[in-house]
């Protein structure tokens, strides 16, 4: 078997490889019989496909997070690629059935992410920003590095919470640098923590859900309450001004209350957290739909950019300085 | 000198009697003598007035808090009632000079308030919110029954919060008796803690403003971050499901996270809640505006009611039933 | 066969029962042959159900309006429920072939209903208030007691407009009671006449639909008209200060020009009847809902509360105070 | 004395003419003397004044509605015309003393507005409207032809009401010309009635206010609360379709909800009407602030016009055919 | 074979006639095999239709763009018409194969179009004016007469840009007549280019797209920097004041911002051109969509008039002046 | 006299400096006298002051763009800064007359930011955008140096329209070396010609305002009808792929409709570009509001960043790693 992944077959062409199974849903045909609508994935990308006349004992088999052997036909249904299953069997134990090979991994490995934030932890100089700072990476520390950042949409993969920190990080070391009025350490402290509750608003990297709390609190506040909890056991005041600055650029951090945020932001940090929250955001989301654009076509209409569609220029005009 | 107050005079009645300065701005006036712009107070209402050529040392005694001897005369400036000032002093130690003499109170006393709020407390049957109001209520009890619920627009007096908690519960329990699928409990544990956050968010009641952490934080978290620190104090378990319910409804009850909700209700109690809410603070705030226009007449446009006019009926209309 | 009704079945269970059809469609397959999409109806709520390969004679004789034997399985369809059928006839004279069983009713009895709201007539002071009121009453009376109080949503059921309106009253009257600024007789008025037209808007209590004038004047003004009518058979002058309020509440209940009142609330009891409309009809909704939902789950997302969905609580959360 | 009108005198220019009092403000200035706020107008527009130091007796002499003497000088005030006031008495039963010679008037003669509308009403095909429209006509005639269409802003002058009402009828014609698809007869009906309610909701041509049932039931309802009541006196069924029509399109006119219509068009005759209504407003505000602007200027921002301010071609860009 | 166009057969009637496939997409059914959703068309309208079991052959035969001769039966879907097919082939050199005898077509020739609005040039006094339109027209002349208007909505057909821009001239002289202060010269000028920005857009009037320009730049940019090009041809200075103008009316157009214009209209004409292009665009569509309705019935709700169904009146309601 | 500037005064010190008139508004006071409202500037910033009684000959001395000695007493009013004037006079030609000296200016020199952004032109590689920026620079060359980058609010100083440029490009540079994704050269391309179109609309450095084509056509599509006509110049084809994706990066630089973009950002680097400009103004501004604006207080509300206020942290907490 070839070491080809699911998206590197082309159109048409036969396939056979080992994959997660991501999504398995199971409904009725119009002919009353069962089938079951499936997303596969591995490390370069999600596919879906149809798998009809499904059996009771093939229903309860095919389980979401199960590495299937996959042997079919790559196709295209409406603009969108798709595959035709020829045969599908589970992975045997002697056969690459570890469900965290499959799953799409941030470009950093969690070493490098570990390193450079616990680096720039070293530069938030003010002592109660940087023990708290600590403290929850410290108590977050399983989860910060292993969750998404999100379901779908941006950063919706092993490892990506950590990643979108780590990379706002290098936005935030950029401009912090490029302007004198902003105050490095406390950009630095909002932009480690400004996600943090999403290990407890989500269910975790695989099949990921909202939890209970996720929906009814959200994450903004729930990272709030565990910072007001760290300066309890660090006998920190909680309401001294600092305290009040960082928790502000949690609270203000989606911008607008329309996105969640209970204030908007009123101090300088907290405007340039959320505009580099959402560059990043926006650049990872569009990074990975123009990957599976083709190059002078427009891609599906995103819903995370208020619906529109965008164009990837032809291969010609590529910027020569990058590879 | 007569029993009357402030808005017992007719225009252009001469005046003599005590009121408190509720605030003074120092302006210059276009011929580059200071004057004053007085907000005078007393229980019936505040009245603005300007005094004129004001000295250095008349600016220094008629301090905000004050309680003054005031002659002058009513009169009516575009539309809206003013004081011409003849004479003004401070109160002597032996005249009325309390200041509490001339603020604003709720209708209600501060022991039937908490009486009928403590019976309340009673009623709600689940120990876990029990205890947690019980909490709450001990430790911000000064504040909760001092402090008025606003700065200015519905309840802008002290003993504010207090009243319109009141108020509203006497709304929650006719709506918990008349609809079975309401809880009562989960009803009254989220009405009397709602609005406690603004015991943090508020200076307190004379000269109300907001505090840092009102400003930064907002009422709606504050409180919250006090119920999560209420149940590590009563070794509740913060995410257990029931106490999710509850800091759910205190964060959704402005109803729209244009409203600075971090969510919108997404349980039945948290709808009512903030219906409630509206309701109470609408019908208060039409009350004091309708108490001071004329009958036949429309009142000035309000504010805090997206700015509409509202007309009080003729007092032959008036509802025979209600003394 | 069992006395259960259509929602007590479990999942995977057979049935068998007389149930209403509460609508029929009939489209074509994508082999060509046609079959009857059916949303079947009793007491305890509607079900969705699909009758394949339907022959002419099938399609006439299972329309709207007729009972029939259901034979089949309860199953579940993307986490609705659905029935798939295994035979189906029209029930014979001698079963239970009246349509009106099977329709869903207000839990209060019509002439529970009707003393209620003629005792609260009584207590509308104001006589031109009162006359009005009575004659529209008696004018419309037939389909009052009779009529949804909408096409869905809230109180979609026969007697639901009574129903919603008794409701308001029970509500009005809670809010007269406390606050002393209301004038209980314009509340009372108002509400009982606030949706009457209705009984024009829609084309009655089974296979509901938006009469012409429903579509082109709506039920807003098509009260307002007969009250200006009823001024004159009464030899009410229509212009004068009472009959202008009356109307003003009618006009403005829906409380925002975008929801279609032609003005806004400007005086209070406008604001009121606003209010308490809003609040019966989101109970009413969200207890329908929450009733089809399991505990510990989330219900579907509700179109008349903004697309929001609710969670409902554990069992063990229940009101202990209700039955 | 010239025959100059106001807006004829240059800046700086002295001046001395007859002009109507059209509003007169008692304020108190910062001395504490009372001064009156003028508003002076005579057919060539509206100019404001300040009067100094009023004694009680020129206070109660100078009221809206009373012909000045006025003399002054004409100034600017902050991009604003005023003038200052040098003399000012009434004028003596000897001087043109009649407020009417001093209110803006329609281009067109009352007659000819007259003789063409009913014109129009010949064509108006259908018996109904045609019945509906002459008795509503004929009922409302003296108020029609003498009231503005508005406080302020578009047609605001004496018989603007008719004058808006005729230049609307004249695109009707037109539109109706060019589309077959529109019936004639139902536009000309709609065009005629549409404003009508103003005669109700204005209180006539001078010091123009709204009455109470203008605020509280707008001019929309109004009117079409007539049209039914004609129904009842000309006995034509008010729900049969014809006066269905009639009755959508006057109460649709205002085009979208939130510019106060109780339903949106669902006609094409009530998406047409509500468009020429527009239209014409346009032509018509801007053509009066052009008026007096200066070429190759900017105009004020305009209220109407969402607050647009709007440029005054250079006089060499002028239309050489139009004289 | 009869002369009966599409939309000429009844529901169940068997037709068989020569139409254009103007949409033909393939798909896959849920039995995995591939079928063509086809869109017919002539010039009486556009019906669907679906092709089951197509060939890899019929694929590639039925393209847009082909004429075919189709036999089948008209049925109902969904309240909407379509064709059941029996047979379908292409048509042959002898027959009817020419697709543009089966496109629609503005309802007034080509030379009749381009007559009047070369009429309405010369009414173009002002030269800078004259001579842009004039070689505007001239550049653009084939796709201006040959393109529609839009994709889909009004005057999507053949012709429909000239017919829309003709049609806005005639409603341009009407409105220009009827008010002195509009600028004849400037409204026909702007008028007759406001969408020739269309022609770049726009593919064409078959199988029309938007091209890449069209995607990124837009067709009212794309015309206006066509006039700045032609200014440059003509030596006319880009910057005075009537090219100003010329290029604001366009810029204009849409109104507001949220439609497109990157200015919103600050001069007289460029409102007016605003709104009578609006009033075309409507009557056109409500036109098209109120031809295919049933008397007495509701339109399907219309995309381009925010969604809203539109109401054709009985037939014996019809302007008896019309034919 | 003292090298102190404007802002460098205590309130009520005694001050007298050279300071260039900004702006002089004659206006009448209540008294009837006129009075000068000026507004006075030094690099330090800008403070406002009113000249009474001023007479004739004062007015036509004391204009916009003369320096001047000012002697006087630093004052407040309402909170912000005034001056009171006691002297006044023009300064003499052996004193520092020269308005420059008195303009605020970018903190980077006028060489050191040419360097820069050439540069930056060097490192676009592709040739159409290399030749069109090179053009457009040369072409545009004095005023893209000297132009401030708005009337008021951020970048509102000479130069600041090339200072915000710079400043963007730094970010640009820094957000194009973080994500490979990104197409340098455009987006570089992009930066420089952004705002370039403002060197039309404003009508320079002092006394800025709009010129007629700001206010009809707009600086977006000002420049981008000046890369249409350098692409004519350059001989390079104004349709292909590149430049349709250059000037789509300047039209759709706004972001939104509403805030004037003909065209939404379509392609990444058109997004980048859009939130880097944000990310910039936002900063400049903030840091221009807040220098004023004392430690732990707030500042004025700010137009620019939808009304809010921000707080400026209490100076120990400045971030030390800051001079």
């Amino acid at each position: 078997m070839s070491s080809k992944k699911i998206y590197d077959y082309q159109v048409n062409e036969d396939l056979a490889l080992f994959v997660l199974i991501k999504a398995a849903d199971v409904r009725s045909a119009k002919n009353g019989k069962k089938f079951i609508s499936f997303t596969f994935a591995d490390r370069s990308g999600e596919i879906s496909a149809k798998f009809w006349n499904a059996s009771e004992h093939e229903i309860s088999e095919f389980q979401p997070g199960k590495v299937v052997l996959l042997k079919g036909k790559r196709e295209n249904y409406q603009g969108n690629p798709q595959i035709k299953i020829l045969h599908l069997r589970l992975a045997t134990e002697f056969e690459p059935n570890d469900s965290s090979l499959y799953l799409r991994q941030a470009p950093v490995s969690f070493e490098k992410m570990e390193s450079e934030i616990n680096q720039t932890v070293f530069e938030i100089i003010n002592p109660n920003w940087n023990r708290i700072v600590r403290y929850l990476l410290n108590k977050n520390h399983a989860a910060f590095f292993k969750y998404p950042a999100a379901k779908k949409n941006h950063h919706a993969f092993a490892g990506g919470l950590a990643y979108h920190t780590l990379s706002m990080l290098r936005l935030a070391r950029a401009v912090a640098k490029q302007y004198p009025v902003i105050n490095a350490s406390l950009l630095y402290a909002g932009t480690i923590l400004h996600d943090m509750g999403k290990t407890i608003e989500l269910s975790g990297p695989t099949a990921t859900t909202y939890t209970l709390a996720g929906n009814l609190i959200g994450h903004i506040v729930l990272i709030d309450e565990q910072i007001v909890e760290a300066c309890h056991q660090l006998r920190i005041s909680e309401n001294q001004e600092d305290v009040l600055l960082l928790r502000h650029l949690i609270l203000a951090h989606h911008g607008l209350l329309e996105y969640g945020s209970p204030v908007r932001p009123h101090i300088l940090e907290a405007e340039v957290l959320h505009q580099i929250d959402q560059l990043d955001a926006s650049i990872q989301m569009l990074s990975g739909v123009l990957h599976h654009t083709e190059p002078g076509q427009f891609s599906e209409k995103i819903f995370g950019m208020d619906g529109r569609n965008f164009f990837r220029p032809s291969e010609d005009l590529k910027d020569p300085s990058k590879k």
